[in-house]
């Protein structure tokens, strides 16, 4: 795109990195994040955090979640040994959306496949 | 993966398509939506969709998702010219959460960028 065709105020865009306090947890204080293979971009799963699994995921470099139905904290491989190394997190527009791009050992569904999206709607 | 390392029970996994009946909606009635780039599988949003949203979804070929804010079905493109085009639905394993994998017109964001997640978490 050249210059001239960017929309209105795209120069203004802020692109600096958000911090944690500045995320937008839902009502339940969590936020979506969407896992995403970083070798070969397949998305591999869905999964909600909190405020403590994003700190811990940044500061143990691989992904914390928040078990919705154990409710507590979820250092995905620690039962599986499917353990997800991060190498890049990511926020939306809206800052309520995270994409974690991972490199995943084994496979990131408990089902055994790699990716949770294995089947079509129909 | 050879037969011998399949974990137990991956024979007998349930691949087949799944109707928009057998999704599990939250408590408001949603299901989140993934939308991919399907030509270079870049996460380009994500957004939420109703049952009558997808059943417009699948009958159109085009996203039509659910807006949380405005409370009405947002059928994507229509102001922005903004279409997408979706060349597959997959489903994850717990059927609830939907990946659509499109063929995006223009940009995803409203931003003007392409996808919602441009910036990084700190």
């Amino acid at each position: 795109m050249t210059a001239g065709e960017r929309p209105p105020g795209a120069d203004d865009l802020d692109r600096s990195p958000v911090d944690l306090d500045s995320l937008r947890y839902d009502d339940r204080g969590l936020i979506p994040v969407i896992t995403q293979d970083a070798e070969n971009d397949e998305v591999l799963m869905m999964a909600w955090a909190n405020r403590e699994a994003l700190e811990r995921t940044v500061a143990e470099g691989r992904m914390v979640y928040w078990s919705r139905s154990r409710h507590e904290l979820w250092r995905k491989g620690d039962t599986s040994g499917h353990v997800q190394h991060w190498q890049e997190l990511l926020v939306d527009c809206d800052a309520d959306v995270i994409v974690a791009r991972v490199h995943q050992e084994g496979a990131a569904c408990h089902t055994g496949e790699r990716s949770c999206f294995f089947r079509s709607l129909r």
